[in-house]
């Protein structure tokens, strides 16, 4: 395909999603929450179809030589089904977050102001190989009355195409429009550069998926984006910290799953902890965790190899673990100030006074206090699902479920004022 | 200068705007009063330096033959001094909208999750003629905890500076960072082109002034941007609509300021409402008002010329009213979807029906029923102030007040909680 006729197709794509927008926003709950339900039965109903679709796809990244890890992320099986699906109908349950009131007052002259939630428009969605983006993605921007264009990976077409099949006949279910839901039909990269600046069509872009997508996407788009480039987050020992919580905070944050952007890349430690902090070193190594640390890290424990300077500007996603000593909260919060990426960071410590300091002083998305740095994520703050985490600050911050997928109007209801 | 020193200078007042939004985050509420309170006193201690650089100012633009409209807008005078410093004391009397939180609840897990405003960092201010923007911007911002960096109009060059001194006057004796508050040096335009793509350093760019600053502000900015192109704002009165409310809303609408955002320019009119209309255009008539209209309006008085296409596209901004006949409330919000500019559309009616359909499915940032469209404004909302309105959809819409300068973070307090 020419690079001319790409614009073409991602600008008749831009205008159909646009047109139903204006159809979705005044849609009922019961017509989104029926399209979602529809959507999860032909999930299940056609499992067959998908599967066989996400074999195809399987195939051609065997033939490409993608990585096991790429690989593990592209395949479906039976119990993957049933999680789009079920969460399809999580989805539905959720609150619709449309015509709420966000606020409404009174004037002295009697106006009756109202600020009620109303969907943002186009959602863009630009992704790497999990298939069960197209659904999960789908769905948000349904329940949140925004039309979306969805844009997968090229190793995950066949798969993505199957599974948006399913929420097609959805809409249709509900009477919705079809082309509230759209899938780019080319693999061909142009299409990502066409809704970075569809302006007149899209109203914000979601990336899903590494620093290298994110960062492309962050520096081309001239349409807003929510998105964090990486999570690159501390725990915090302080000296007033419970030698308890802290070694099973430090493990949780850095080894419960060390590939999602809430794990923990840097373990910055209170000089006045250091006699409880053998046992932590310990059960990190224990669980398969590599260590790097200052000078001061390597004399305590013969398992921590020195940390280069890029070490503290590194978000490993890997069982690694970079250790520091600072002297104070104070020298804490400037070491995330210096290399943090404004995702999430977390203070241990019985201290109430260092505990509303770091909360204060960290300007992060998400400032904890003796939890782990894993609970960041959009389920677990009880948003119901999230289509990302956003480190930016208009709009979204923190974990973007539907309520951050809107925007809002005022509505304003008169006797018959005019203004002196 | 040249564009390479103006490059150096705006990167090196964005480099001061950041650091000096680090220490205003935290600054106190009193520290931030204190300082608009004694910027107020500077102002009247030193009107008279206030106003002799505004007599510099006159002068210059007598001599380069500018409109008697921007002359006006230029001038000071002892009383418009006063209403600066009353203005800053009344930012200084609003709630600070830093630290609130906007929601706080706990999770099963015994997480205790917060919603807490915060500033949104460096705010760009890009302005035209009127002075006392340098004020009232600067106080919105630094009473938001943001850092701001003000760009004045050429012509305004000395009275800028001036009021911009008693702004640093109050920093100084509220132990503030003078750096919070920036007056962009240079009147070279090449300046405005580094504001609006210094993403290291602005978070978000304001415009205010005429469509034209604000169109090639919207075209070239890579900062986001709260702003509205124009105020295209529509009066529908409904079949159901009381005839004296029509009278006095729609007069106030169109002709209590002509040149405002907030004024009306489209008068669109239900056709069974016709016997009540006369009265409406003879009051408009005596009040000044053109009219323009399509073959109905034109067919029913004399006084109205026929308009043209162009007209239902047109913000006037003047006393000039474009009547068009509608029949009902769906062409009335079709009229509006097509020719609207997004910023304040008002419905007239006692129809409940009525009311409510044009409430939902206007797409404006304001939606009014039996009320003037001039109060479109933070004041009118009771924000207290504001330093703009926007009709983005993305994070401010409608009045941009204290609270729309703000951004949040998540402040997650456990008890040592760990994910499973």
């Amino acid at each position: 395909m020419t690079t001319r006729s790409i614009k073409d197709i991602m600008h008749s794509i831009g205008e159909k999603a646009k047109a139903a927008a204006g159809l979705l926003a005044v849609a009922t709950t019961d017509q989104k929450n029926t399209a979602l339900t529809a959507s999860a039965t032909a999930i299940r109903e056609h499992a067959q179809f998908i599967l066989s679709a996400n074999t195809e796809d399987l195939m051609a990244a065997e033939d490409k030589n993608l990585s096991p890890a790429m690989i593990d992320r592209l395949k479906l099986d039976p119990s993957r089904i049933e999680a789009i699906a079920s969460s399809l109908e999580n989805i539905a349950a959720l609150p619709d977050p449309v015509g709420t009131e966000m606020a409404r007052w009174q004037r002295p002259n009697g106006l009756d102001i109202a600020r009620v939630r109303t969907p943002l428009g186009v959602i863009g969605v630009i992704y790497e190989s999990r298939p069960n983006v197209t659904a999960d993605a789908g769905a948000l921007c349904l329940k949140s009355g925004n039309a979306v264009i969805l844009r997968g990976g090229s190793e995950s077409t066949k798969s993505s195409a199957a599974i948006h099949k399913a929420l097609q006949i959805g809409l249709e279910a509900a009477g919705l429009p079809l082309d509230a839901i759209q899938l780019v039909p080319t693999a061909d990269r142009a299409a990502v550069g066409e809704m970075l600046t569809m302006t007149d069509y899209i109203d914000v872009i979601v990336p899903r998926g590494g620093k290298s997508l994110v960062a492309r996407i962050q520096a081309d788009a001239r349409v807003p984006v929510f998105a964090h480039l990486e999570g690159l987050n501390h725990v915090y020992i302080d000296a007033g910290a419970d030698p308890d919580k802290a070694l099973n905070i430090v493990v949780n944050a850095k080894m419960r799953r060390t590939g999602i952007c809430g794990a923990s890349e840097t373990l910055l430690v209170h000089e006045s902890f250091a006699s409880s902090l053998p046992a932590i070193l310990d059960a990190l190594a224990n669980a398969g965790c590599a260590l790097r640390g200052d000078t001061w890290a390597c004399t305590m424990d013969g398992r921590v190899t020195p940390a280069s300077d890029d070490d503290w500007d590194t978000e490993y996603l890997d069982a690694i673990l970079a250790v520091k000593m600072v002297s104070d909260t104070q020298g804490a919060i400037a070491h995330i100030a210096a290399h943090g990426s404004g995702h999430t960071d977390c203070i241990i410590t019985e201290n109430a006074d260092a505990a509303e300091t770091f909360l204060n002083l960290v300007d992060s998305a998400i400032v904890m206090v003796n939890a782990s740095t894993q609970f960041a994520d959009g389920g677990e703050f009880g948003m119901g699902a999230e289509i990302g985490i956003a480190t930016g600050r208009i709009h979204a911050r923190g974990p973007v479920g539907l309520e951050q997928l809107t925007s809002f109007k005022y509505k304003v209801r008169g006797t018959g004022q005019v203004r002196p």
